[in-house]
């Protein structure tokens, strides 16, 4: 058997022994006209559902193609459950936020509204195709649940009590995320990072009252919210997930 | 005494009391005609040395314009003594991976020539300049030394032994990131991270075989260079540096 194709798509279709899958327009246009593949070369597919399979690319024309399925190269596996909840940012911060996140293994990515939040629209497509580009990209199989925008008073309101959320505060005093994180049992994680303006001082208190919530520091200097976000998720699967051996 | 001033400039000039400073071009038509800031407003300026201070914007024409220094808001103060060493990234990735690293403390910046290395030419006065726009942006006092390329045996070979390197090998077993930084007694710190293809069979093993290297693993997933260096920072100021409470 020879390597792991290093090109890999994403595609909605289902993925089974024998299957024949139709290209869409633009993924046949990327096959065909820029990266020129030549007739029966092998390319890895994934669909967030059935694994990662071989599939060898048959040309129809200058324009579509199909993807005939050889076999199974990896099955589905369960990444971690790791939420991520963020305060929507301006375009480009949000794609490499994203792209981040899912290369963190990011399980969902929820946009949280609040009250200092300076984008309350979120292209959704957007964020999908950002997912997809780093999952295709990083090698990964799963790509993450991405929600509708939420208010931050809805989203404690309707929280899962046993998923832990760890809370990065900009003004919690400096006592050690890895010592912080260590008092957590781990399990359904969730990771919140607030916009650049940081939190309210109410919202800071609503969700400190929780008891769910961790509040950890992430140290002396600001951070842009996206490098919070990359530092939080890292430390929560360092401490945590599956960064660590396997118990 | 009125708030930190929101707006922040790097000045080449040595800042002290009474000291008036002569805008350049580019910044006196930031300050002006793009911020379009008033005569008498008040600004923070830093360079590197002598801490930050309050300076007050004198209009000088269009074009042009002086800054009187009013008082120190804070004295030069030391951030972490943390290298980070990387193989060049392409461009954008790469403004994206130094703007990180100066958010992350890191007080000095080594590209690193290696075997799989895609970039050989760098851009020294673009990392500066990414690496001031952090600083201003993310309020700083410090900023990194950014040094010229070497190559990885040459930098092994001149390397300070009582600075411990920690070497992100992505063919690592998973033990557990955390524990393994543990095991440094933290004090002057070093951050290695290689191109988007690894390091090769040699370099990995030249890289195993120094003493003052510890080799991590930053977990199952590939990531992006980029997000490995946030990672991997971040790692290190939680467990051995100044993101946990002073002794």
């Amino acid at each position: 058997m020879s390597e792991v194709p290093s090109i890999r798509l994403y595609v909605d279709a289902a993925l089974a022994e024998g299957a024949v899958i139709e290209c869409d327009r633009a993924q046949a246009n990327y096959l065909l006209n820029v990266l020129r593949l030549n007739e029966g070369r092998e390319i890895a597919l994934f669909n967030g559902r059935d694994g990662e399979w071989r599939a060898r690319v048959e040309r129809q024309g200058r324009k579509s193609a199909l993807l005939s399925l050889v076999a199974q190269l990896r099955p589905q596996e369960a990444g971690p459950d790791l939420h991520y909840l963020f305060a929507p940012l301006k375009k480009a911060r949000l794609d490499y936020m994203v792209q981040k996140a899912v290369e963190l293994g990011a399980s969902r990515l929820t946009p949280v509204l609040t009250e200092y939040c300076q984008v309350e629209r979120v292209n959704l497509e957007r964020m999908r195709a950002n997912a997809i580009e780093a999952a295709e990209q990083c090698g990964l199989i799963s790509l993450p649940l991405i929600d509708s925008p939420v208010k931050l008073v809805d989203l404690i309101g309707e929280w899962d009590k046993n998923r832990s959320l760890v809370f990065c505060n900009e003004k919690h005093e400096i006592s050690g995320p890895v010592a912080d994180l260590e008092g957590l049992q781990g399990g359904k994680m969730a990771v919140l990072i607030g916009p650049e303006g940081g939190f309210s001082p109410q919202e800071a208190l609503l969700l400190q009252s929780q008891e769910f919530v961790t509040s950890i520091s992430l140290g002396p200097r600001i951070m842009r919210a996206d490098t919070a976000a990359v530092a939080a998720l890292s430390l929560v699967n360092a401490v945590l997930g599956d960064w660590r051996p396997a118990d």
